[in-house]
């Protein structure tokens, strides 16, 4: 059972969800994977904490990934890029895999984007200053394009917002031109480094998905990839 | 936190999940309903064992429910109609309340029948077989109107799975039938009595949707009513 730490918001953790389950192989109930899922929405504001305008949610965070564990989790995983800034505090000491989101979606990169290609990043400003994505980019080639301030402002922060008031539709018009100029600045693909995102631009079936690296769909293929492979490891086990 | 049991199937637990997102009257994170929920599709096959094809799912169900209980659960729900055939049982000795989809959707419906009204109901043939409706439906002054033989079998129980094999599309277009002919014979308005048709006759947007009760949104609107009344009473209370 992969336990799966989100609410951060509820709404992309209900998208994720989704993904896993259109990402597996499936013709029955019992082919699909079983899923844990705390969806809390009243962990600590994490963009507040990152920026220091905040209590941070680490003991929030690492309470949900014990009670999961302690329920029965056998890996964890959390559709939320900016709670990614605590990632080594959570696998710290953790007895069960986690899979982290940076690491799905820089594999799914790789295989879309040549190294030393341009990639540009939706995300909180919080994910952008903490530099959550940077040195896995940096690291596997890439250059790293971020949304200019003008972009942010107007397009990012208030699409997010929007989707976590339920207005997904409004949202993806917004994401749409954030994308729409990282494209225009010379990415090559765009990762949408923060799950509301992906929420939005499904909302609008925006032609400019093809461009992108879902980071919700990256991690839900990873986690289902997880399961498959321990699946057959028990198998050969007994 | 509100306790799910399920995945029965995993996509009926995703539709759930959005629907109680949907329900939620939020500008923020902060304003949703904490859930913890358990998409468990390894859980023995209802039908088989209500039908007295199969084992019992109830020891499953049972361990499902004292887990989410452990880990906080402080009210629960099961957004499977079949399931609550062992309703009675899985109540019983209950620490915290379980709150009925059967309950959740006979109070929607009258909101929108007289008594006396002809009520169709869309189910699993175990939750027919089982009456797990009727006796509520009963009680409430209806009458029951459900499918012939020959609308189950090319209709009803090909429609839910193919939901269950991903096919949401192609089961609304059954569904949609299926509903059809209850109102044909008279239904004033139809129960989606299986979390699976609602899932269907969303996928076509079908107009038929306003005829009917969805029983996992009123089991959503429920659970957001109980969790919002139990918020009110924590903050009278400190």
């Amino acid at each position: 059972m992969i336990g799966v730490l989100g609410g951060m918001g509820p709404l992309a953790t209900a998208d994720f969800f989704q993904k896993v389950i259109a990402e597996t192989p499936a013709t029955a109930d019992a082919d699909h994977v079983p899923l844990l899922i705390q969806s809390d929405p009243r962990i600590s504001p994490r963009p507040a904490a990152i920026l220091g305008e905040g209590r941070s949610p680490l003991p929030e965070l690492l309470a949900g990934r014990d009670r999961l564990i302690s329920a029965g989790a056998t890996a964890l995983a959390m559709p939320c890029n900016t709670a990614h800034y605590w990632y080594a505090d959570l696998a710290e000491g953790c007895s069960v895999p986690f899979l982290s989101i940076v690491d799905a979606s820089v594999d799914e990169l790789s295989l879309r984007a040549d190294i030393g290609a341009s990639i540009g990043i939706i995300a909180t400003r919080a994910t952008l200053a903490a530099r959550v994505f940077d040195s896995a980019l940096v690291r596997s080639g890439y250059t790293v394009i971020t949304p200019d301030e003008n972009v942010m402002d107007n397009l990012v922060l208030p699409g997010i917002a929007l989707v976590k008031a339920g207005e997904s539709m409004r949202a993806g018009a917004l994401i749409e031109q954030a994308v729409q100029a990282l494209l225009n600045r010379g990415a090559r693909v765009v990762v949408l480094a923060c799950t509301e995102t992906p929420v939005a631009l499904d909302a609008l079936k925006s032609p400019l998905r093809l461009h992108c690296v879902d980071s919700t769909a990256a991690l839900a293929r990873y986690c289902v990839a997880w399961w498959r492979a321990s699946q057959a490891r028990s198998r050969v086990a007994t």
